[in-house]
């Protein structure tokens, strides 16, 4: 059963995914989420910023279970992994149909001038993510070119997809990222020796 | 002489470039921009939407002026402007210490979900953006591959340096851009025939 912490972290991930940091306020979370009132909100989180850290873990750690643990599926060929990866991706952005885009990207364009300690724990999460990439590609390298920086090979992927999703929010077209993914795609095999 | 209405929309595009818009208010823009009070500021301006529409309109002025204008530049070949004006994205990330990110795709984030006039204006900007690129591609088309579609590639140019800029931006390191700029100048390279 969900506690009733649980219930406030989802619908707060969901205001600020929709609305932005800024334009969730405490009142629109105890409402949405059903509570009585603000000493019942302060009962579960200290603040609203801290409320917000763990809405950005939490949404991390789903991303690592759900959407990076294909790449560490050792089933499957390492480069059809990092397709199937792409395609997810792409995939969830059709789902909603073009909105909500990355809920890192977002926030990370919000936050990172204003607030230093959302900055940092968004730095660590891109950079969690990379490494991630990069075990990926530390696996396919045998098939690569010699000249491949694994690192910057796996930052420009992921900018990629986030100005895709950015893109695509914008547009309200998930084909922009279904373009975005199929290139994607082949800028990695390009890279493959030939 | 800057008359009193362009240093109010400087003053705005600097506190919406450093804050996003929902973090700045009318207040903020009246003591930045030194003016006497609300009525002043509504003297010039019927409401921070319509302040916050000129700015974005005046923005993507300068950069059609300053930034894509190299792309139309006759006297170079087209690969050379195309390098250049990527060249220049990458140097202006570099002279911001890493900070302040794309004027649109921040805008962009902040906005999409909650605001559909700037959404509006932001699928045009884009849009337009996308055109220009488009066009120099076409000049560069003989020169490319035959399955090389000119839209998709220029959005996908778009999408790797809105998502370099953001997570330069988190990251503050520009060399985060710079790699991304080299990677994107081979991925045109890529396409080239022969």
């Amino acid at each position: 059963m969900k506690t009733r912490r649980t219930a406030i972290l989802d619908s707060a991930a969901r205001l600020i995914q929709q609305h932005g940091y800024a334009h969730t306020s405490v009142e629109d979370v105890i409402e949405a989420a059903g509570l009585s009132g603000k000493s019942h909100f302060y009962h579960y989180f200290v603040s609203k910023e801290e409320l917000g850290y763990e809405v950005l873990d939490r949404q991390f750690e789903r991303f690592t279970e759900r959407g990076l643990a294909i790449l560490r599926e050792p089933m499957i060929d390492p480069g059809e992994r990092l397709n199937l990866f792409i395609d997810t991706l792409v995939a969830l952005q059709g789902e909603r149909d073009g909105r909500g885009g990355s809920p890192f990207g977002s926030l990370a364009s919000e936050m990172s001038e204003v607030h230093e300690g959302f900055r940092g724990r968004l730095d660590r999460v891109f950079d969690r993510w990379t490494q991630q990439l990069q075990s990926l590609l530390r696996e396919l390298q045998p098939q690569l070119r010699g000249d491949v920086e694994l690192r910057r090979m796996a930052r420009f992927i992921i900018a990629a997809l986030e100005g895709g999703m950015l893109m695509a929010r914008v547009q309200r077209d998930p084909g922009v990222m279904q373009g975005i993914g199929e290139d994607l795609k082949r800028y990695v095999a390009m890279h493959r020796r030939g």
